[in-house]
């Protein structure tokens, strides 16, 4: 009997990280056939190129889709978006799946979700139903509504999806395929790398042995205008702090380019030596990272999903993050450097969270490839209500 | 104090007459600003040119956009839709609107939904909530979820918009625009044009003048292979009925061209002498003829909607309009001839049904420009749970 | 060894059969493995689905290429270049051909010649170097300067080649691929079918068997708004001309609404008993019928080429072909009725022309197909001059 | 009467450079409206943003177009293309230029002249009939058949432009409108800025005014999998000059990473302190430092053309300028360190060269808008011979 085709497509790094246990479970399926589509920013140098730690991983890539249209303004995303269309249509028609995953709610997964629904291939989305309280919200939402299988990574998530009016038997909680890594993280969770050395960077390469914070701050879409004040109060609050900060590089968006030339800017004027700038990191790597550091600070959902699972301190600033379930791992902030400051304090000279599974126990990936395989293949469906 | 601009895009010949009053509305306020883009079937001639009947009603438009890509195949559908993105994004970089407007539910609807929804201008939809059960289902409620404000056509689509999770603050019921043309045309119902001296098209011109009934039945898109099949079964039974038969060319959709060549290939066998076919006919004038006929056949929402208020006798065939609220106007059927024949037979025997306000009571269009003037303009929500 | 794959783009049903004996050819080679794409309107139901008579035929499709974005003005066809050249880049990347060969000079060829160019695989160009006095000549032209290799199918066309600064180790005079069909034909002129019956079409069925004429005449593309008129000319010439008429459609191009609307015009308003309309015909089927026939009326290159080879009347209309060399088959005539009419009574009644070689002597194929698989593969090159 | 509408499409911070006192003299026309569009790389922050100096030298902008892929690769190159097509149609759609003007030979100019020429829109190319030798050549020769006027930079451009076959009456030899600049940089030729101050940049800020060397130096599209071996060699040379460096970055083209990727490579790896980074300069402002260095180097077209003019010394390394007609001012050398070495130790002991008007007498910017004002408006032409 032949295998059923599932075409998964990857736009950007760390949703990569987010579905790489369902990737590997998918080729490891005695009835599937992985078929991977690598896009977006994921295809490009200065947003990580997830493209290179994918095939590291052993992963044979079907088809890479160029669709990131450059300018610093919210049309490029629309565009992008546009030209995503046209181009995974052409691969779809191509790859002829049986059905095809979409991960998560970054603006281009519409494209995907488009693309194949309108193609009436079956649509799989993993991680719908979360609430955040910005543009990727509509887009979540929206794609949910396109999609014909749900599977979330939280039993909120779940119940979300289901007042949505999706049918109960499209609807499935495996967790979020991240923690299944941070599961294999946590059974050897010493740093057995030397990060300057294993991922080089700029700036200072402070010494890590007597403990060291992390920083990921993303440009928020819809507050545009803002992304550069924002992230100088987060650099101001580091400014302060002495302890060694490993700072990560934000992923594309309108707007990257204020957080990105505040961080120059930082740079050029103070010279910090006590941080160090990494542009991406392996995803276990970087777990392992951040289980041996004192805290993460910014508005990555690692801090929200991964390091509850961890038992990571965060402090999470801002918008971006709002609304979505967590763990008590979390300190929320405001974008204001004092308040900032002295949360990173609060975790710096108190103890660290007890874990939690609120985004699953670590077999998403086995689960979602099991549900692949045996879920009905339909494109037809209809509101509950 | 500078006008509001309130840009509309307009996809197709159905969605203009559905539309109509409110563009009028809009253009007649104090405080808004028409701005009127006609894309895709609407600008061509083989779907009716909505375009020439926009320009005849006095409309003026601000940008066309050509975005129909050819080709007998669902992938052209998203295509199109991908062409629409980067058309329409850089339609309202130069218009630079206040608010846009898309309305129903038509795939390509999706363009403008997505392009103004990433470039953060508020997004009102018309007529969402609704539930029919194909295609059209899974494009209507991703726009929902796009979509800052809902002008909706009943109570019941209002509430499903609310389930979906919308903000009450943000879901209106205003009716159907198009009942607001059906409550003129009630005013003076008498058929006073010749259908065939005014609308040309071609076939036998039968005498009008002892009754006709009115066909019009698109593909279902979700069911491709089997639009010849379906367009068939309906001409066998027309063929059998002697009562005069005006029958509309159905509009651009994947599937399109196995209707048109069933109802080609039919001329060609039987050439029917009481048969005429249109290709289209301006709103008002289409919705006396309808006052007029005996009955409507096919799966128009025409049938569900104008003819509910008009207490015009359908016989609705097939799956195009399942679970659309309904007046009591509406005989279902499948795709039968036998079926479609007797249910035409009853309509031919039995009086007229009363009329209905379930799609609104024919102010809709004042209601919409009124509540484009004076909402907020926000791009930002949540879901509400 | 591996077999040099050699990637022709078909986009027009006027191409493929230009290039059919090329395209046998290569599939017999031993050196070389055929990528055949399909394009354009050669995969539309109105402009004669080329792609059916490909696959009967026996050729296997590598890639179908939907770029025609529909449109009555010459907008479309400037985006439909856009489009093709974003699908054919991605086909490119797919199919890594080590040479891309192009056909003529038709708007959409220059998709195929610069994603080829850009993408640094070599780029043959067939049947350039010739002049007709419109906007294909500049196409042509341009494509001339972004191809390395040029098989041409004249003398003429060679020195023009040459003057454009072409080397001379890159044009070579294969005579034109269309004659090795017309070869193959004049070794058995006889009409062996049946056209009404095995191609449809509509209109009348006259008697054949005491002589007919055949019309083929395309709008002209610079000379858009006027397209009306000059249909107008030919079918008020051939309305008085009472011998059977074979009329085949035009193909795509701006302006082909408006050679279309005017022969359905005049079917409506003449219902002229002694015409049949046909949409298409496979290749060597109409080479017969034209031997057959008493002449060809219209601007087809298949009067100039084929024709020439057969020695079939020709009466060309109009600007078109202008300038192209041409055999003693052809009398030049303007957009006038009263001139076509006299040119085909001339024709009625004087003998047949001789057969000219000046396109070739019915090996084209062969030499073509030798040349791809013995020319250097490079795609550097310089102007002579 | 209504002025002559002139559409200049600007893609790049160099084609600004060129085009900009032929802008100001169409301005400033009493007969010539100016209608720019400012698109690709010219409006983008890591290419120099020519856009900002558009809007500070006072031009008003009629449309930007962002239709730059990301992409390091040939296929990005194409799509770039593609899109630039589709979106400047809708562009010349909206503004309805009477003629429009492309510059020089970058890949995506080409969009230019496609969406113009197809549009039947007279076009103009500036500085057609020049020979390098890559890419380029291909690009700029297929413009010259597509455009209807050619503004040529020197004799010999226009000898060729007339040898490809175009009409005598529609070519001319304006110089170049970059050696206008140049003449007014000569009329007061003192460094009258702080380069540091003015534009910032990175690197070391060594002491100029015992004098330095300028460094520009741009991928070979046709080299690729090279340019960052190019780059090696450039930069080990000037690694062992102790005089002080100010350097450039590249332009956007397929490879340009591997350069820039050369570059930082080497600052973190020799951290130099002789040498400063610039990303860009106004053009007078590079004028001025060309007039005030030792010599330039690298492959920049600046070297044989505005510094023929000034009299700079030029190291010209590798092919991209092959076959350029230039001045007495150029040494050339091939990608090795040492005879670049070499070459710049020549220009440090030896006088510098004799200004030459091979370019042009610096009254290109007017000739070309007189010309644009008096020729007739045509779209029609056909090859010469």
């Amino acid at each position: 009997m032949s295998k059923r085709k599932i075409c998964v497509v990857v736009t950007a790094r760390p949703s990569y990280s987010r579905i790489k246990t369902a990737l590997q479970a998918i080729k490891d399926h005695p009835k599937l056939e992985l078929q991977l589509v690598v896009a977006a920013s994921a295809l490009l140098d200065r947003y990580g190129s997830a493209v290179n730690y994918i095939v590291n991983d052993g992963f044979e890539i079907s088809a890479k889709v160029f669709n990131v249209l450059e300018g610093e303004n919210l049309t490029a995303a629309a565009k992008t978006t546009g030209i995503g269309i046209l181009e995974l249509s052409t691969v779809f028609d191509n790859l002829k799946p049986d059905m095809v995953v979409t991960i998560a709610d970054r603006f281009e997964t519409m494209a995907t979700a488009i693309a194949a629904s309108y193609m009436n291939i079956p649509l799989v989305h993993i991680q719908g139903g979360e609430v955040t309280g910005n543009i990727d919200e509509k887009v979540r939402h929206a794609i949910t509504k396109l999609a014909d299988y749900h599977f979330v990574a939280s039993e909120g998530a779940k119940q979300r999806v289901l007042k949505l009016g999706e049918e109960s038997e499209s609807v499935f909680n495996t967790g979020c395929p991240s923690i299944d890594l941070a599961k294999n993280v946590l059974e050897k969770p010493e740093l057995n790398f030397d990060p300057y050395q294993k991922y080089g960077g700029v700036g200072s390469s402070p010494d890590l042995s007597n403990g060291y914070i992390v920083v990921m701050q993303h440009p928020v879409t819809t507050e545009y205008a803002d992304s550069r004040k924002h992230i100088n109060e987060t650099l101001q609050a580091i400014n302060t702090i002495s302890i060694p900060v490993l700072w990560f590089w934000p992923n594309v968006d309108a707007g990257a380019d204020g957080t990105s030339t505040g961080i120059r800017s930082f740079r050029e004027k103070f010279k910090p030596n006590h941080i160090h700038f990494f542009k991406n990191m392996e995803g276990e790597d970087f777990l392992r990272l951040l289980v041996n550091s004192k805290c993460l600070i910014g508005n990555s959902s690692v801090g929200i999903r991964e390091c509850a699972y961890l038992g990571v301190p965060v402090v999470n600033i801002g918008t971006r993050q709002n609304k979505r379930e967590r763990g008590n791992n979390i300190l929320d902030v405001e974008y204001d450097s004092s308040a900032i400051e002295k949360a990173i304090l609060h975790w710096l000279h108190n103890p660290k969270p007890n874990l939690s599974t609120v985004y699953g126990g670590g077999d998403a990936g086995v689960q979602i490839a099991n549900l692949l395989a045996e879920s009905p293949l339909r494109f037809h469906k209809t509101i509950t209500y």
